[in-house]
């Protein structure tokens, strides 16, 4: 496919991708959008032209707040809309060519791009599980006995789910030195977790699991996810029902939801899984995605520093088996869910997706082209985390999340 | 206050309750009723009176599919539309006397009060944690380090909360028997938890926290609530994220949202917090609320049997301080999230809140009227919870949450 829209080589938004987002302009209200190169698309503008009159859209969706009722559509109509605008993108007699729907990104706001109903994060990088399992419990046996039989997960918060560019406060919280009572202050060990995110595109009914086969009908398309950890916070309060106050002031989203059609290119064997799992987790066919992500930390003013590339084909547990697993009890799914991978470590070090990992709990310092040293995320540091796929010269992105961290309240 | 409308003495629904709720009939969309004796009253009917006026509420927030956008309101509001029910249904010359505002609650169903957009669920009682620290980890050191020191909590599904009346089916899943490899099927440990909810009434900010002295600002009212739990995949699953598909397939809640204001006059003393809890959990006045609680199973076709008597009062961490501590670190909250006490057992094993407790995790058996035994709930079950404060011949209620077990899909 050739465009008549120009954008470099690297661009993450080339013909290829056609992702959705929310922005608003001047002081527009919120409402749905594309985008190619470093062109956002106003559906709504598009709309007016009349390209998907074929498709009887109700022209009021394009003018939501969020993408869930464009979602809720259904694949046979939103898959249509991407594919129509790929067309006319590359039909250099495109009515889009006269009109007025381009708008160059930095001009706009981007919002969240869906309202979140239920957020769940897996756990689902062996080399994470391993890793943490080392430092926080027992270095011989790190992996814990269900960790192979299933894709562990927990529910997280939905509320405090923020789009890129939204500052985030340090948390302040509770932490038990090791030397006396518990502490009230601000998180003296704040971190990123590198993970990816897909969105529901359609509702299931309580009582009816999704199998692995049906999964990919129930995905939407894929952001970057940060999930902020407070992990002295986290360290305190885990036991015995999980992550709660460590992790739930904040999780910061990209703004461009990435279909999962644009993906298919990129699709990858997953690992060998052994031992072999339950029937309901078994799946056909390549369920991994050859992403590549990065991790980097800007100090006010200053350069970026990559401190970790990794990659989501890394993943054990794939989004097919997720899903399985999390409604195989009955549990239902909403058009808006989000199901976050948790963090996406590989082998090698530089691939390890927390500062957790990166600097071995604390025992292990980084230091920055700036000079200053880092352990975990000060105050006024920008986390960007950053992912594509690319293959044959066809690269499709999510372009960035990137968050700064403000001084405690 | 004495009202015209009639109802027996030991009704949950008095002339000093007033609860909120969704109410159908006949083919009529759902839309915002409260209750009286047996009587349930059409707001939008009530409105229609004109009896609202002078609070300048745009109308069509009556016909609202849940309460969220009357909740928005403010307390203000909602408060004043209480007190003038309260005052036109005691005011013998009331205009409601003389139009059509009342329908037996029998002829109409109830729905889901509010739209649930994040669900917290603590583990407050003290007796309950105990309990269970004994049952599945040391009985010598049952209640962990933290216990004491902050209200544990954590995130549970919010799209599988369903209202009183509403089936639900045993949930399939992982197990892992002591003696073999993990296996998949019907749950084998079915399990209610007594539990209550309050429902959040005010939005705040991201990065703000709540304190105990502001939180009952945010707080609109309560219902109950049944945390179901399948104790046989909760068992295998929650190491080291906590309780996940063990949970998320069902919770139960009653239709009528109780005031907090209309609680009021029941409010208790707490037990005494020993060690002294951080300044930011430190509160003020009586915070404790006394709410006898039940729980009956009913076979179906049979008898009910009562199989725990509790209350509200034993909670160990009251709401005040469950809010404070889940914004202490910035966490935001929104109208209509739900925050669930957990599990409210008291001393006396009769006041166990869960068949766990009560069968001593499957060593003792509850022989029912009908002659069959229970260790946990069996297909065909009805799990009921109710609850009602009384006091110097008030009475404010609940009402009932009843659910049927059927055998998994």
């Amino acid at each position: 496919m050739n465009s008549w829209v120009r954008y470099s080589e690297d661009s993450d938004f080339s013909i290829y991708n056609i992702p959705f987002g929310i922005f608003s302009y001047n002081s527009s209200s919120p409402r749905i959008a594309s985008m190619i190169g470093d062109q956002v698309i106003d559906l709504k503008a598009v709309a007016e032209t009349g390209i998907f009159d074929k498709l009887n859209i109700d022209n009021s969706v394009w003018e939501s707040n969020y993408l869930n009722a464009f979602i809720a559509l259904g694949k046979e109509i939103t898959n249509s809309v991407r594919l129509i605008l790929q067309k006319e993108l590359c039909n250099e007699d495109s009515i889009l060519k006269t009109t007025d729907v381009f708008i160059p990104v930095q001009e706009v706001r981007l919002h969240m791009p869906v309202k979140v109903g239920d957020y769940t994060d897996f756990y689902s990088s062996i080399e994470h599980a391993t890793n943490l399992g080392k430092l926080f419990r027992d270095p011989e046996n790190a992996l814990l006995p269900n960790w192979k039989h299933l894709p562990v997960g927990y529910h997280g918060r939905a509320s405090s789910i923020v789009v890129s560019g939204t500052n985030i406060y340090r948390p302040k919280g509770q932490q038990k030195p090791a030397d006396s009572d518990p502490i009230y202050g601000p998180c003296k060990l704040l971190d990123f977790e590198l993970e990816m995110a897909y969105i529901i595109g359609k509702n299931s009914n309580l009582g009816d699991p999704i199998s692995t086969k049906d999964a990919d009908n129930y995905i939407f398309g894929k952001v970057l996810f940060n999930d902020w950890s407070a992990r002295d916070i986290q360290k305190w309060e885990y036991v015995p029902l999980g992550p709660f106050l460590g992790k739930n002031f904040a999780s910061s989203i990209s703004p461009w939801v990435v279909t999962l059609e644009a993906l298919e290119p990129f699709k990858v064997d997953g690992p060998v899984q052994e031992p072999e799992v339950l029937p309901y987790l078994q799946y056909d066919g390549t369920s991994n995605i050859d992403i590549n992500l990065q991790v980097l930390i800007q100090p006010e003013g200053q350069e970026e520093n990559i401190v970790s590339e990794s990659n989501f084909k890394y993943m054990y547990w794939n989004m097919r088996q997720q899903l399985a697993h999390h409604t195989v009890n009955g549990c239902n799914v909403k058009v808006g869910d989000m199901m976050a991978s948790g963090t996406i470590s590989g082998k090698d070090e530089k691939s390890y997706g927390s500062m957790l990992e990166i600097s071995q709990g604390g025992k292990k310092t980084l230091t920055l082209k700036d000079g200053t040293e880092r352990k975990f995320i000060n105050d006024n540091d920008y986390v960007i985390l950053r992912g594509y796929a690319q293959k044959e010269g066809i690269r499709v992105g999510f372009g960035e999340v990137k968050t700064k961290v403000l001084a405690a309240k």
